[in-house]
């Protein structure tokens, strides 16, 4: 009997690294995690990582033939292998992630790491909804706004291996303060903290005092409780998904002008609110998107299991690699 | 003797169509030019422009292996071969432009048609000064502001083949209003009619009846007046400089943080100011450029011969799709 086929995905955070096991339909057949060090030893690090990714393999898939190892991770350059000066890991500098796992690994010909955003956006292509499409762009809404863009087929990199940024485009000039530093990003409206923002603003306008949401302190006011608010006929709660699809519509029509793609896909949090969050982006872009480019893109939501899609499309960075030979 | 391989560049205007033959340097061997009909007869025009085309070989090229023709116009799908919906040309509906053209020129293998923008950004690729990049943007301005996108060495049609539309992306929302009806795009305010527009405003702001550029109307300000106003020292003309470059890099740093380009290329009318243009909108890119991306891009001009550029880049596409295969 031939074994099956399988690739290991990681996902490496600011907390913990996930590791996990996947076959070719993107099924996680076993998974574990270790914590994310603090202290800033890169290779002792990657020692052990190795020391769990062969522990999991040995428990949990003798009998698989695995193709290589996909990851995930902040700050990743595709292009060189690399994770260069992350803000939320304790690693300084460059680190050459591949190469020392290519140390640990040298039987492995596809060892390969790129941002969550661009895994996910390869997990959607290989295994999720995007299976039969050459052009698509995928946003991920979540502490922040991430993006991956497929054309002709392949992933984006760019000339330096940073391509992708979509959540870093400008929305209001000299706008709300973003995560990067800069003002007025497409990121400081349309993530789950652009959101709580949104909410603090129209409580401010309104003078919302009796809104559910007006008895949540900004610090702890996340996605989900403006979620349960709408589902409660909350007029503000409303009003914020009204809002935050009109500002990612704005964005999301920008992004057909410049790539004219099949569907664009979202990811995270956020989309849990179907329809309340759905219907203003759509409304939005149909009515800011060029006359030639009208009802040519369809929005979707990211059909990868939400929980493991971290993993998932680590792995199939692998598949990815394997098709371009 | 072997003859010299050369291409068949077309450029159509909403007045004239422009034939070119150049060779594969990107030298104008010869050139002539029809009127663009305002009859709306596609058939009858294409009969008129292939006739034109044979005449221009037979006169000036019986010596050269001619290798295709290329053709630049507004409204083009490259994927489909036609033009549609032209504002500016009397054809209705789609024109089968490249179908109608075979029918003339059975021949010929390599007949392609993308608009004006892409044309430009592909002569840049194959004669200019882009030919050792991969991934790079051109921004044409102009009347409007297009564009052109390569990545991986090809150029970027998307799932329609009017990718590339950089001109109408959100520069303000709710802001100018927008040659394409919508409002606060690039165009608005990048473009040689957004920098009129501009001028205005500033003449508005610091009620500078002084100014050179106060004596010339609306109507008639052209951004060659605003160059020559900053040559004169001119404060109105050198704040608007100012502020359009303030605008552009903007929107090229949005690029940028998609794309990771190598470099951005300016082409046209307003790009003959030189550092008057170029250094605010270098200084503006580069203060909104995120960390990881900072340096990284350079910004150029167009080494296109601006007065033959829509010919030349034209025939640049018969050679691509020789590249293509």
């Amino acid at each position: 009997m031939m074994n099956m086929n399988a690739s290991i995905g990681i996902d490496i955070g600011g907390t913990n690294t996930a590791i996990g096991i996947i076959d070719e339909n993107g099924k996680v057949l076993a998974k574990s995690a270790i914590k994310t060090p603090k202290h800033g030893d890169a290779k002792k690090y990657v020692a052990e990582l190795a020391e769990a990714i062969k522990d999991l393999v040995a428990e949990e898939a003798k009998e698989l033939n695995i193709l290589g190892i996909g990851i995930g991770a902040p700050n990743a350059n595709y292009n060189l292998g690399t994770i260069e000066y992350p803000a939320n890991l304790s690693f300084e500098g460059i680190t050459p992630l591949v190469d020392l796992l290519k140390e640990q690994f040298p039987r492995f010909v596809h060892i390969a790491l790129t941002n969550d955003a661009n895994a996910a956006t390869i997990g959607e292509m290989i295994y999720g909804g995007a299976k039969d499409m050459k052009n698509f762009i995928m946003y991920t809404l979540g502490t922040g706004v991430g993006g991956g863009i497929v054309v002709n087929g392949d992933l984006i990199y760019g000339h330096t291996g940073f391509a992708g940024e979509n959540g870093h485009t400008m929305l209001i000039p000299e706008g709300r303060k973003c995560g990067c530093g800069q003002h007025g990003h497409l990121e400081a409206y349309c993530s789950a903290p652009g959101m709580a923002r949104t909410t603090l603003e129209i409580l401010a306008q309104e003078n919302a005092i009796d809104s559910p949401l007006a008895q949540i302190p900004f610090s702890k006011l996340e996605s989900k409780d403006i979620y349960n608010a709408a589902e409660q006929g909350d007029p503000i709660a409303l009003k914020v998904f009204e809002k935050t699809g009109e500002y990612l519509g704005i964005g999301l029509a920008d992004a057909a002008h410049i790539f004219s793609p099949e569907a664009i896909f979202l990811f995270g949090g956020p989309t849990a609110a179907g329809d309340y969050i759905l219907n203003p982006t759509k409304a939005s872009m149909d009515k800011h998107l060029i006359t030639v480019l009208k009802d040519t893109v369809e929005i979707r939501v990211s059909e990868l299991e939400q929980g493991d899609a971290a993993i998932i499309g680590a792995s199939a960075l692998v598949l990815q690699e394997i098709k371009k030979g």
